[in-house]
């Protein structure tokens, strides 16, 4: 940067005139546009890490919110280092039989795909971070790390490599735009069995009655969606691969249209189905709409996208509430229902809406049905993977934290700390606050203090 | 783009060089960067939705915090599939008379403007969501959306004609770069004439005292605006609609520059006035000053946006005043004086300080009186048709919720639920949570059930 | 707009093919492209500011939370103009010795830089920024107003004349790509400064105990970690100056790698030290992953970024806990640890990992040595000149609010409200509420009442 600066002050020129070494050319300028647009996508996927923080925070109980953001950014953290190291070369190594790619590690040999793998880096941890939500306020601190280790290093790369990396399912002609099944599906599926393992949290299921557990903090939960949806523009619209200027648009379209249709429907259902507008409800309606938008978002028209996300968003309000309470499966944030349920949608919606294969425009019922075949093996895949990982896990370890540290709460439990300190108090608590601890650290208590303790002190 | 990432991964190739079929024009290129440009900055006034939903729950209360999201998330939603099938006609079809544009329905025969399409349609959501924050905390959902479709489908499309789809003032020489007049004052006239049929909050004017009614968090409300402040600069430089290395930035600077000098006229006038900076108004003075340079940004020197801003930040406090305590009009969130106010003083500072046809830059005062006439016929339509809309719709039912519900505030009232549980219980609370209800469904207490009980559950 | 739009929608064309009223040229288009990528980047480090306010006011007690926003607000408004009027000028005005540059003054004869000046802004607003959280809870907001004036028109502009000016250290070989130095170090100096005039905030330091003054939101604090790391990526990515294809997705990756190395080796070193995860610590780890790869992005491998990162997380546990227990300095936010140390950590680790002239590969220690030289001159200014500032307003005025304030809060004590009112109560504290105020102005009990009074109304 310094000498760059040095030439542009003492020219007195503009930034773009003595940039370039050399002179451009229109070869050149198209990669660098191209390149410009997924790096500002790359940057919106990024920042959907912060809407699902929010989202599972703000829709668990505050006793659990430190635990979840160190799972969120330690999937991020976690997903960045071993996509390098090992999930780059499974999922876009030269492909072996269509089943994964094995060269490239450490992007060795492939350095010159560096905006590609840091794009494809963020959907990696996107995937990973789906499970943190469904198994809130009960899993592990170090279970989930190492699940996350197993997600981005092994199981979602190989997904990937079937449906983008030149595998079996995209010879056989599998559309997934940009992700529905690869990301989505795939995450889900990863968070259902992870909760299987887990079982439902302690209240949750009791005498045969559904309890409701309320999220603490719906304000947050309802900023993390935005950003979700803020970021998932960038999710779908830099799956484009390049700064195209009809394709770009409509992507940002249908995604817009979808997600609207998401909420709308949502809103309207539970009004319709329950007497009032839920809440939380019509929030992972957003989200639906965008999961069932995804895999076809280049490849149908804005009324189809309004179409498949007001069948989205009837389908989560279904899907929650048969997850919730005929399956009796916990998802404390619906993981299961917006990214599995949504996810299937948005895969075979595919086959019906695509204006140049699908079922409504002509197109027969050929890609519905290798759409479904697609996700029959995803789940397969997943569902195999992720069941024998967490087997094996669980042989040596529960993946599970106690009764006592499950109803003391995990930011405590784990992490001897609280989220939120609404009182103020400079001198009473601090004065006998333990020695151990900075500044930073919040609320430092031992945990082996007594709950009974805490819990009188809190507010 | 299974397709290309095939061919990416074969080749062994960077993206971009993939990406085209055809090799890459300087004429491509341009509408190529131009529509990058354009995507990112719709996204961006996207995203000031995150923005107006925190600004406007954190500055309300609790009680009513669900329920102002929920009008946020709908207003996008509703905004968008009504602009796409009607909207958007009105506004850029073919003008028929100056009035109004009447073809184009679904984008039918304009499929290729969808770019310019979308980002039209986050401005039209705007418009419109400027009313919710007004009419916080009292006004039924329903009746709310009743509103937020017509303001999307008719009202904000005439206006957009007028000026920006080649109606009258357009060719008048009304000038409005962004949207002062046509987004922000329209929004703002909408807000007051809902408010005048909702009347104010119970308990905000009590035998003649004007009472406060304080936001419940202002963290949340201070974030809003941060991310107004960011949106907004895709909603001024998005609006060069071209990628022009020249205005780009020009409009990036004074936005800066005015927004800064709003904050900066706001503090200082408030510890002035007050004898103590005050938070509230020294956060809406940085929307006081984009506001009032939306409109002549591409056309003001960075000195004419700091002076614009600093005018903005202090008519902000004395409008807030004057209409809170002198007028009585209730606007919780201070709408009417930020978008209202600020929009007229933005438009007129257009015939003040453009470089080409401002008073002070010796164009006369002919200009000036251009905007002059655009605010005149801007407000005469907004009010007559929001006010005969309203007019029609209380025939037929209350716009407002009941003073029970409005006591018991709008979230249990109108979704069985609150937005936050800053508690945690585990057992107790829950098992005796009725039947009904999901994983997600939060607190779903009936509505039937009394208002004094839930009252005693609060914190 | 009016205009193009008319002919837009009279010739029912595509945006980018009316926009440009000559022929686009290969030239015109790199330039276009750049700034495009420039603007983009300035908004991402814009939206930074977002971030430091949501750390700081989620990292420090609730009773202070409005005075730390209305400083970081006030922050970068004071910043814009400032910038514009002098810093910018001093900063890449033509160079007198080496020493500062002097001419440009509110841009003049400059006016064509404004897209770098704009750029250039942000960055002079984040480095006085980083203060505000070191001094947060004591400081008066006066004086605060202060410091941050002349960090802005005069400290920051002559290290960046230096470094970026074509100034004596980069006549050197100095290298500092976006700033670890130029901007967080200047920063974390003139906190550490400020901190030592200031001391430690009441019950800090008690009979020589350490205490803990835990945070009051720390999801808030984890969303403003986020936000930090998104605008990070135009901070480090913008400093390309260029749409770069090769430089940009490089320095993405190098950011995204080192801020996870930081997490995870925050994460992992607080297990090891502590026994468990901290949550403060790790959500720092990532800024100080951050601050640590600023200066080498464009120069180091991804793995040399990781390595950096790594480090940068263990650092920051050991100087935050250094700084806090040993040192005795109190920062609520753990800015000089992060800025600072890291800072210097970052700077010097260009000369031990950059792939052109590091240690590590073969460039012998002469890039290190200069670096620890920009590093020792940058601390000399810095230090001498912030503390002769601070020394000279103590002569005049006390920079600390008294005990009492500090005690009710700066919130109470400075704006006359609060950040949080989660109790609603519709008639009963309103109707008592003092007749003064607006409908924005928040619970504006006066300064003159009683504390205690105030403080038995607390939740």
């Amino acid at each position: 940067m310094k000498k760059k600066i040095g030439l542009l002050v003492t020219g007195g020129l503009m930034i773009g005139s003595t940039a370039h070494a050399q002179a451009p050319t229109v070869e050149g300028l198209s990669v660098s546009l191209d390149m410009v647009w997924i790096m500002v996508a790359a940057l919106l996927v990024f920042f959907m890490h912060a809407g699902f923080a929010m989202v599972e925070s703000g829709f668990t109980r505050s006793k659990n919110a430190l635990n979840i953001l160190m799972k969120n950014f330690l999937t991020i953290s976690i997903a960045s280092v071993l996509y390098l190291a090992i999930g780059y070369a499974l999922m876009f190594g030269s492909s072996i039989g269509g089943f994964t790619g094995l060269d490239g590690f450490f992007l060795t040999g492939h350095e010159d795909q560096i905006g590609f793998f840091v794009f494809q880096a963020m959907f990696a941890a996107t995937c990973a971070t789906i499970i943190s939500g469904a198994v809130a306020e009960r899993m592990k601190l170090s279970s989930y790390i190492l699940l996350t280790v197993a997600m981005t290093a092994l199981i979602y790369p190989i997904v990937g490599h079937w449906v983008w990396g030149g595998g079996w399912l995209s010879e056989l002609g599998f559309t997934d735009f940009a992700g529905s099944t690869v990301v989505h599906l795939t995450g889900a599926l990863g968070a259902i069995v992870a909760v299987k393992f887990l079982g439902a949290r302690l209240g949750k299921y009791t005498n045969g009655k559904v309890n409701v557990i309320a999220g603490h903090n719906i304000p947050l939960g309802a900023l993390g969606v935005f950003i979700l949806w803020f970021g998932w523009f960038g999710f779908n619209g830099g799956s484009t691969l390049a700064a195209d200027p009809s394709l770009i648009p409509h992507v940002i379209t249908t995604t817009l249209l979808s997600a609207s249709a998401g909420v709308l429907a949502s809103a309207f259902y539970t009004q319709f189905r329950y007497q009032r507008i839920d809440a939380s409800l019509t929030l992972n309606g957003a989200l639906a709409g965008l999961v069932g938008i995804t895999a076809g978002t280049g490849d149908v028209s804005p009324i189809g996208a309004i179409i498949i996300g007001l069948v989205a968003g009837v389908l989560l309000v279904e899907a929650v509430t048969f997850i919730d309470r005929k399956a009796k499966i916990d998802d404390p944030v619906g993981a299961i229902a917006v990214h599995g349920v949504c996810g299937i949608w948005g895969t075979l919606a595919v086959g019906l809406f695509s204006t140049s294969s699908g079922l409504f425009y002509g197109g027969g019922v050929s890609q519905l049905g290798i759409q479904a075949i697609g996700i029959l093996a995803v789940s397969a895949w997943t569902i195999g993977s992720v069941g024998l990982f967490l087997f094996i896990v669980t042989r040596f370890t529960s993946i599970r934290v106690t009764k006592e540290e499950e109803i003391s709460g995990l930011d405590f439990a784990e992490h001897g700390s609280s989220a939120y300190e609404l009182r103020e108090s400079v001198f009473s608590d601090n004065s006998s606050a333990p020695e151990f601890g900075t500044g930073l650290v919040h609320r430092l208590n031992n945990l082996g203090g007594s709950t009974q303790k805490r819990k009188a002190k809190e507010v």
